[in-house]
């Protein structure tokens, strides 16, 4: 996918580790970090009223942003709302969206805590659709819905088991009886074409960090305009009001309403730059290389009798989740990281239910990819387990 | 302060600029990108349960931050909540803690509006302490003190006027009343050295990339331990929880339960370096230093018989806000941008009412210091101001 020189060029640390782990925070291509050092070198500012030229430069930078984003999802850039993570844009219409107290809200049992945690913390009725063979069919989640059925929140690509769900249907069986659909795009941003007009979901969260190649303290909100005046803004204060008079106040437009204070400036830029390194490659090629890269670890891991996988092999991008049988997952992680530089995530990766609805109630070792990651990459990991599983 | 040639080293953009808007946000030192390129680029990672080599030195070096942050303000780290900017930190408190129908909240007339429609915004009463010759009198605040009052919402130095209240005498106010107290630490933290220990404050928001030098995108609440539990979190999601049975769940000890999804690492660990630069100084030293220039602005003004200034000469620290009379304030910033490259904020602050109060009803030109601004600046924007004001 990318030369080697060009892989160590761009991403240094590849020298001395195998990072396999995206699907928790991606590396981040030199071009991004060198967006950050401009910004934060030569014109370091704030956006906003400033009426001086490099603050007039950062404010641009940071629309061009949210418009190059719009632009890849197929939507408009005033329903983009910056936010530091995936986990603030979920929490965002969780307290923000009025629930009455005979609504109830469906999600499914292998969630991220993210879209998990903030839902059934509501004092409302929680529906949980039970994923079989790792995938939610849509069909489950049309059985739980009712009357009094508000939301659905559900994850593209879940975090645990690289499963694809149907959002599109899902939104659609949805919108027939008048539900809302918030979707959880932490590891779908990125990885396969997101187009907003033709899946219509109301809510989707991203995060910068992940499939996007941005820095850390990013992420954004897709938030249907027409939806927008629904919802209670959480964050109050400097760029969020036009006007005010005693205690009253006037609420800028969206998104500025939902975007409180001094946004990560220098993130916002750097995202700006991880978008357009994707995009060098295209999202097609990239998904492609990953799905490649999947299936020849499930593969490779499948070869080995010691090794349990939790994933489905007909429907899996990005992320393989297993366990060296009789081996706890974190010892498993540390003795690869340890002995080849090999960098696994290892534990319940915030899907506590999932896991458990899966019988991995130590957790699981997981290895997850990006467009930096290569055949010899998953080699080296399959290899290492197999000498690994010798001892079990 | 700094010798010039240490000053370009560290601060490139000033061999172009005479950036007079650190109150909106601080340009970045040198060491703080450099920090920050280093874990991009050589340790990029996630923190948390990540049981690999790099992924431990990303968990150590924020929390290595949190322990700075907490020497640096004489507290624990365990109260140190990171944000991702001031107005998320005062947000978290206005969000989480419960208000009463009948409770009441006092913030004064000249707060910046991320430290007062986070308050209005709240169906309770709001009893409104107004400032006199650009200072909140403690008595005044005593004098609206009742039996249902349960905070006092205040900011440490204005950042409209520069004025510095009387927290510490505010603070004993209320704690004799069984009052609680939040400060706004937005234009305090880098500029003046705080004791929490001997303040005493309940609640205080900080920036990240203001005074502390360190990169946008960064800001954190100081939550006193014995009031933790009173706060809702409002953040769910990864990282905030410990385990999860069915729909319930428990909650994590603070600061994590505040923390849902993955922080600003690399702004966290910029944040880290931009505390150190400042430490090298000494505070007192680049207070003093402060002082100096915001007097000396402040004189150099009032000699210009064409120039209002909004701001108590005895009672200022680090901000000037002025008007040339008879022209705009936005068409002043312009104009010193386009002619002499000099950098001011100009408009209103988000800060509408104190400015409303003190007849600026067009706003203010402001101009603001830090450690890298020097005499020359100051002598720069007076001659500038004189040139302009004759045109009058």
């Amino acid at each position: 996918m990318i030369s080697r020189d060009r892989l160590i060029e761009d991403f240094p640390i590849l020298n001395d580790i195998t990072y396999l782990d995206s699907a928790s925070t991606s590396l981040t291509p030199r071009p991004v970090v060198d967006a950050m050092n401009d910004y934060y070198l030569n014109y370091n500012s704030n956006t906003g009223r400033g009426s001086y030229k490099i603050a007039i430069k950062s404010t641009n930078k940071v629309e061009q942003t949210r418009e190059k984003i719009a632009k890849l999802l197929n939507t408009a850039s005033q329903e983009i709302i910056f936010t530091k993570n995936t986990t603030e844009a979920i929490n965002l219409i969780a307290n923000g969206l009025n629930f009455n107290t005979e609504d109830n809200i469906i999600i499914s049992n292998i969630e991220h805590h993210s879209n998990f945690i903030p839902w059934v913390n509501k004092s409302i009725d929680i529906r949980i659709a039970k994923a079989k063979n790792y995938v939610v069919e849509p069909d489950s989640i049309s059985d739980l819905i009712n009357k009094n059925t508000k939301l659905i929140a559900i994850s593209h690509i879940t975090n645990a088991f690289g499963s694809i769900q149907d959002i599109e249907e899902i939104i659609k069986i949805a919108h027939e009886m008048d539900v809302l659909v918030l979707v959880d795009s932490a590891q779908s941003a990125g990885h396969t074409e997101i187009d907003i007009k033709k899946l219509n979901p109301d809510f989707m969260a991203f995060p910068g960090h992940k499939g996007l190649l941005g820095p850390t303290g990013t992420g954004f909100l897709y938030l249907k305009e027409e939806l927008s005046e629904e919802i209670k803004p959480s964050n109050l204060g400097g760029g969020t009001v036009t006007s005010v008079n005693g205690i009253n106040f006037k609420l800028e437009e969206p998104p500025s309403r939902f975007e409180g204070g001094t946004l990560n400036i220098g993130g916002i830029i750097g995202l700006n730059a991880g978008i357009d390194y994707l995009l060098n490659f295209g999202i097609p090629k990239i998904e492609n290389h990953i799905n490649n890269l999947t299936k020849m670890l499930y593969k490779g891991l499948q070869a080995n009798g010691n090794v349990t996988i939790y994933g489905n092999p007909n429907n899996i991008h990005g992320i393989v989740s297993f366990n060296i049988n009789g081996l706890n997952p974190y010892d498993v992680g540390k003795i690869l990281d340890e002995t080849d530089d090999i960098c696994l995530r290892s534990g319940f990766h915030c899907a506590i239910p999932g896991l458990k609805s899966v019988g991995a109630n130590e957790g699981t070792v997981r290895g997850s990819f990006h467009v930096y990651n290569t055949k010899e990459d998953v080699e080296k990991l399959i290899y290492s387990i197999e000498e690994l599983s010798q001892f079990t």
